[in-house]
């Protein structure tokens, strides 16, 4: 048994990771952290996993080497509790953003703050099993990629090196946004309709970017929906054509030794791949055009966050990648 | 043409009821004010009217004598400014709870405030057409009924002096709660579900009880909808017990002269009353243990808030009671 | 390790069943038959569930004593094939109708057809293992309950014997109508509304009533949900009142053994209990009328169908009553 | 006053049509027809309009030269019909897709009939006002576009003959895939999700090729949403690029004497246009790919379809285009 301390797990995402490491056959819960919410029990917080532990005020002293752990924080929250925890010997997955782009001086002008740990950063891989699983392994940092970055990466890397431009429009349950209550996620503002927000803004794109190898045109939609995400991506492609059956046959030979992407016939919605770990994937191309029309849809709080977290951990700790997250 | 002054025009009722009144043959549009959002538009604040005003600081001296004012405040805010206006010569339509309940010491005990101003509170009129409409003519101080008591009563109203015991289980859209962000109003929490709150404890269960003449039990819920309220209303009698036939009838012969109300045969959902001000009723009886079940639905911001508002300002200015609202 | 056939696996709650079914420890999954869907796969029928077994054409000659089986037929069409499966050795769980009410004159009234095994009737047990949980262990017939009867039972069940007079305002999800598409299940006529349905007249009442022993009002209403049902219910006590802490003593009390029901201190909604088979059961006093008002909320399809079915089953089979449902 | 028949009067669109003909100032409801909803009302069939009509069989002989003729059928279907009213006089509205595209080779392939009048074709005017305002005034027949097409032809019209590259992203309300019941619209298939559905393959996708000038790569994508539709277009261009601010300068210069196109600084979700005829647009570049996103949204029931016919029977019968609209 390994030791997991899941720190914000008052939010959506914290809430789920706690959840799933309490009942993985292989890891122990730790510290499970709030802030505002410290003092609460997790089943009041979020009765829906009936999981009865006090939210307590993170204790660094309570971290010893070996352990591991999660950090879900705000962007710029997590830049220095991550380097203390590694300076203990904790394994660190960070489901926040601020060790997942490679170029340090995109912080400042994309998430507004100097990040300070360059070598950190340098050493952080991106958490992403399906294009990083063997660096994962051995990694002392694992950057937990963004929920829209996962769906829309997944959608378009079998193409990876072929790419000309790429347009992702993006859609959102509105879990994504997070549980702080605001005008945008009233209920009122969300039903009976489907919102772009952020157009051309939004702090995803350069990961995305960064992923894929291309500056990419990046469209989120708040959709009247709890949790999923799908990418819808357009792209054109440099060199070769591939014919619609090349193409599926593509997607199927990449994916074939990644255990949670499945490459569906028809463009995947939200339900078949809710409450799961799973992304589906299906890809088509426009005979008139050339360009290719990929789709991949995912549950944000898990594929998208807590289950790409214990993916991780799994990865990390030598485990079976799908254990506890069947 | 009358002048209409709306104070506190920013709220989902007030915005509703600027844009009635700014459409209206009669009336022309007064003051609109806002307290936080004072300075903006009425467009950007409520996109969906296209009423392009600014939303002002309410200034009691733009106010006079022969003018209407309606009022949009939370509880325990109007009653102030109600008697200001009274004094100044307007005729006040008030949306708030204010004025609403005979029996000043029911403030303290339901809304936490002394009233102070007993004489209002006798002279005020409550605003429910089908109930007192000669009344509502000549007022000066019409309370507004709140958006459950309308329905609930409205159900139950041709059985008035019959009713031996009354169970009102009420359900609301969303915006029944106003604009004001919170976690209960937040989409991921309002999705999927159906929630009772303020169950035996909320504050239009007196209201109710002074309109019927008993003491009733009333069950809120929260539904995932944004618009519309729907009362399910159970009653035993005393006296005779009407045939279903008769008890159609009945409600039939009670609201023909009433505009507003169309008694129905199947029980109502929300959309026939969606953004009008009608009120659909039913009334069946149990065979078997001779209970009656009546319905009402209504549309909670406008036949439960604004349109009410106006089909009272009709009749205290002497308009057809329709206009301005079809 | 036995044999569970699941007969119907097509529908919403038989494809949740067999899905059960296969990951359950002790349970193997054994015929899993549809009708106009056989030669379909699951996978393809409900792909949730990423169940790869192809409906196939029901065959009698593949049961053998000692088999379970689970009908999940429309009323009406379970009736002899109930009788066959008991014929042929199998223990039966009826998901239906057709074994739930001991009064075989109940079927023409409200099913509109004659029964005909009044035997097998009196001998089948009502399969709420919260009221029949021994004799359940050793049944041949369970008639698993209906799902508006699971939540109101479940609420009112600690005040058997002392009921006066009971009203259930039921609300559910649209998955209680099931699969088959019309008008009713329309997004555009349920979405944004709540809409009563077959009031005073459902075909659940006469069950609800059997089982709390006195005739009952029950009105049931269709929500903008796709998964949960709520019961609340509206009673009048004979003997003495309790107070509210009596009261909600008396609800742990009488569950305190029954480990799919948590007594809970505020009104549930569905979100807590969706997807599990776990009921939430709130129970009130007014203290103004006396009425005593209780909340139960469950899962449509899982403590109201097929979870509660697989719990029949672990009963029936010696099993410990959670297994396979956690 | 100018008589409008509305052929198909029973659908979503054909009873608003019906409704807005009937509170027209200029227009008198002819016949209104239903097929196997004829002798019904259409308050029953669609009970929010309370409109008092009896759906009746189309009767020819009740046409007189100079009526009006709105055509709400599915394709294929009214190609005769509206040829036998243009015969006898009536100046016609197709609501459907049969005179829609001008190469009649395109009836066979993407809508699997042969059109047989390619003089009528040629004759019949495209009903986007925006585009055709002038030939609409004079026209005898014209083609109400689609709805999707309506959303997308206004996001990029400004950029005709600039347009190198589109791809439209669009996302409709259910109301779209009209009344008929199916597993597509069942609420529990539809609700907590977004499912794109015909890529590739939609229909609508000449149409808008036909008037944009080239071929476009269209998706549409089903919302759990009653009404509404967005169209996100992602262009690529010939010729200079365009600045921001330059950008929407033209857009706002094209529609300045368009009275139901609003040029918008932020993306639009449907709440705004909803219930309405007006179309809110918003044209944004991206500064590092030179992409230019634009977004429309509408409400698919009204500038989608019944609206729309009204504005063209405006421009038709020389009345005000906003007539009948406000």
């Amino acid at each position: 048994m390994s030791t997991v301390h899941v720190l914000g797990a008052s939010g959506f995402a914290g809430a789920q990771l706690a959840s799933l490491i309490e009942r993985h056959p292989h890891f122990a819960l730790g510290q499970t952290t709030g802030r505002s919410d410290a003092g609460q029990s997790l089943a009041t917080v979020a009765p829906e996993y009936r999981l009865d532990r006090t939210l307590t005020v993170y204790d660094p002293t309570g971290v010893s080497a070996g352990d591991f752990a999660c950090v879900c924080y705000p962007h710029a929250e997590s830049v220095e509790v991550v380097a203390e925890l590694a300076s203990r010997g904790a394994r660190v997955v960070d489901l926040g953003a601020d060790y997942r782009l490679r170029d340090p001086s995109l912080y400042p002008r994309w998430y507004g703050f100097e990040h300070g740990h360059d070598d950190l950063l340098a050493e952080a891989v991106y958490g992403l099993p399906e294009a990083y699983r063997d660096e994962i392994r051995s990694a002392r940092i694992v950057a937990n990629p963004g929920c829209y970055p996962t769906a829309a990466i997944i959608a378009l890397l079998p193409l990876k090196g072929q790419l000309a431009s790429v347009v992702i429009d993006a859609k959102s349950g509105v879990s994504g946004a997070g549980k702080t209550p605001s005008a945008a996620v009233h209920y009122s503002m969300v039903t009976d309709s489907i919102q772009p927000y952020k157009v051309l803004a939004h702090r995803h794109t350069p990961e995305i970017g960064q992923e894929l190898g291309l500056p990419v045109v990046f469209t989120p939609h708040l959709v009247p929906a709890d949790r999923g995400e799908l990418a819808s991506c357009y792209a054109t492609l440099s060199g070769a054509r591939p014919g619609p059956d090349e193409l599926h046959a593509r997607y199927v030979a990449f994916y074939e030794s990644h255990p949670f992407v499945e490459v569906v016939d028809s463009p995947p919605g939200f339900r078949a791949v809710q409450r799961t770990n799973f992304a589906q994937v299906c890809a088509m191309i426009d005979d008139e055009t050339g360009t290719v029309v990929t789709f991949c849809a995912i549950d944000n709080l898990v594929k998208g966050a807590s289950g790409q977290a214990v993916q991780n951990l799994n990865l990390m700790a030598g485990r079976p990648e799908t254990e506890g997250l069947a």
